[in-house]
C-alpha cells in the first residue's frame, strides 16, 4: 500500500530489498491531500514497482474525518497535552481495514501472498488500526476470507515500520536509497504553481520534521 | 449491506424486525449486474431504511472475477459436477471483506454498532468469505481496528441467513413482509425496455428459482 508519504515509501523499499516484485496500490478516497497520489506515482516509479494502480473509493459518501469531510485539520499541536489514547480527528473510520481489504483483493487477483503496509504503532498510537494486534487479526481474517487463504497458500501482512520511531524510519529510508524528495506526507497541502507543498503545521508535517531533525538528515521535500 | 438481491433484503427486514434503525449501504463496484443498485434503492425505501448510501469503489481497477472483468458468467450449472469446495469464477476476490470494511467505516461514522450482512454458508459454500469462521474473524478484527471497538462499545456482525437454505430464506422473507418483486438476484441481467430482467440461467438465478419452488411461493420478480 503506497500513499505517497514517507512511511509507505520506506515500506515499499523494504519489500523491494527483500526481493519482492511490487504491485503498488493507492486510493483516491476523497482525501483533501489528494496530491499525495502524484507523489505515490513518483515513488512507485523510482522504486521499480511492477505496476501501480489507483483505486477510486469515495469515502466522502459518508465522511466522518477531518481528512474526508469539512472538519479542520488540527495544526501546531506538538507539545500539546494530547493523551496517549486520544484518537485524532484525522482518523478516518476503518481506513486501514478498508485499504488492506482492497489490497487483499488486488493481491489475490495478481497472485501475491505478501502485503506490505507502512503502519507505525509508535507515532500513531492514537490510531487503533495501526496497532500490531489489529494487523494480526486482519491477517487471520484474510486467511479465512480468501481463495488463497482457503486453498492453503496463505496471506502475510508485513509491517516493517511498526516498531520504528520516525527517526529510525528516516535512517532506514536513507539506507535503502529512498528519495524522500519525491514523497508528500502532509494532511493539508498547499498548491503553489501546480505543485503541492506541505503545510508544515499539521501532525503529519510536525512528526516528519521531528524525524528528520532527530536523524540529522535534511528533508529533500522541504 | 444491501445488494438489491433477495438475501440482503431479508437480512434488512430482520434488522428492522429486531427494532434497529437501518442505514443501508450498497456498492457500485463495476459489477456487470449494476442494475441491482436500483433494486437496492427500492428495497431500502420499502423496508423503511433511515438512509441509503451507494459507495463508488472501482474493483474493475484490478478485475479478477466474472462479475468485474470480461470473463463469462457460467450458465445452467445446476446438476453439474461442481465439487463442494470449488470456488466459482463469480467469486470476487475479497469482496465481502472489502464491503464489510467499508460498512464498518460507515457504521462508525453514524454511530452504529450492529452490521447486518446476508451471507449464506449453505448455498454459497464455495465462497470462503461467506463462512461463519470468516465472519467471526472479521468481527474480532473490527473490534481491534476501530475507535468504537477500541473505546469499548464494540461491533457486532449479524448474519441472520447464514445457516438458512434458500427455501428458508424465502419463507422468512414472506413472514417478514418482504416484497421479493422489488429484488434482483441475477449476476447477468438483461435490459428490456429500460428495466433489468433476470437471465434465469446463472447460478444466482437457478438457486433463487429452486428456493421459491421448494417454498411453494411464486416469485413476484419473475
Amino acid at each position: 500500500l503506497l500513499s505517497g508519504g514517507m512511511d509507505s515509501a520506506v515500506s515499499l523499499a523494504e519489500a523491494r530489498a527483500m526481493g519482492f516484485d511490487a504491485h503498488a496500490i493507492s486510493f483516491d478516497y476523497g482525501q483533501r491531500h489528494r496530491a499525495e497520489l502524484l507523489a505515490a506515482a513518483r515513488v512507485a516509479a523510482a522504486l521499480g514497482a511492477a505496476r501501480h494502480v489507483v483505486v477510486n473509493l469515495d469515502l466522502r459518501a459518508f465522511g466522518g474525518s477531518a481528512l474526508t469531510a469539512d472538519i479542520d485539520v488540527p495544526k501546531d499541536r506538538i507539545g500539546h497535552e494530547r493523551s496517549a489514547d486520544e484518537i485524532p480527528v484525522t482518523y478516518v473510520p476503518a481506513r486501514n481495514t478498508i485499504f488492506l481489504s482492497v489490497a487483499l483483493g488486488y493481491a489475490e487477483t495478481v497472485g501475491a501472498s505478501d502485503i506490505f503496509i507502512g503502519v507505525n504503532a509508535i507515532d500513531f498510537s492514537g490510531y487503533p488500526d495501526c496497532r500490531p494486534e489489529f494487523i494480526a487479526a486482519f491477517e487471520r481474517m484474510a486467511n479465512l476470507g480468501t481463495k488463497m487463504g482457503a486453498e492453503g497458500a496463505g496471506v502475510r501482512i508485513h509491517t516493517p515500520l511498526v516498531r520504528m520511531s520516525k527517526r529510525e524510519i528516516v535512517e532506514r529510508g536513507v539506507a535503502l536509497g529512498v528519495d524522500f524528495g519525491l514523497t508528500l506526507t502532509c494532511y493539508d497541502p498547499i498548491m503553489r504553481g501546480g505543485r503541492a507543498t506541505a503545510c508544515g503545521h499539521c501532525d503529519a508535517c510536525l512528526l516528519r520534521a521531528q524525524g528528520f531533525a532527530a536523524a540529522g538528515v535534511r528533508d529533500a521535500a522541504s
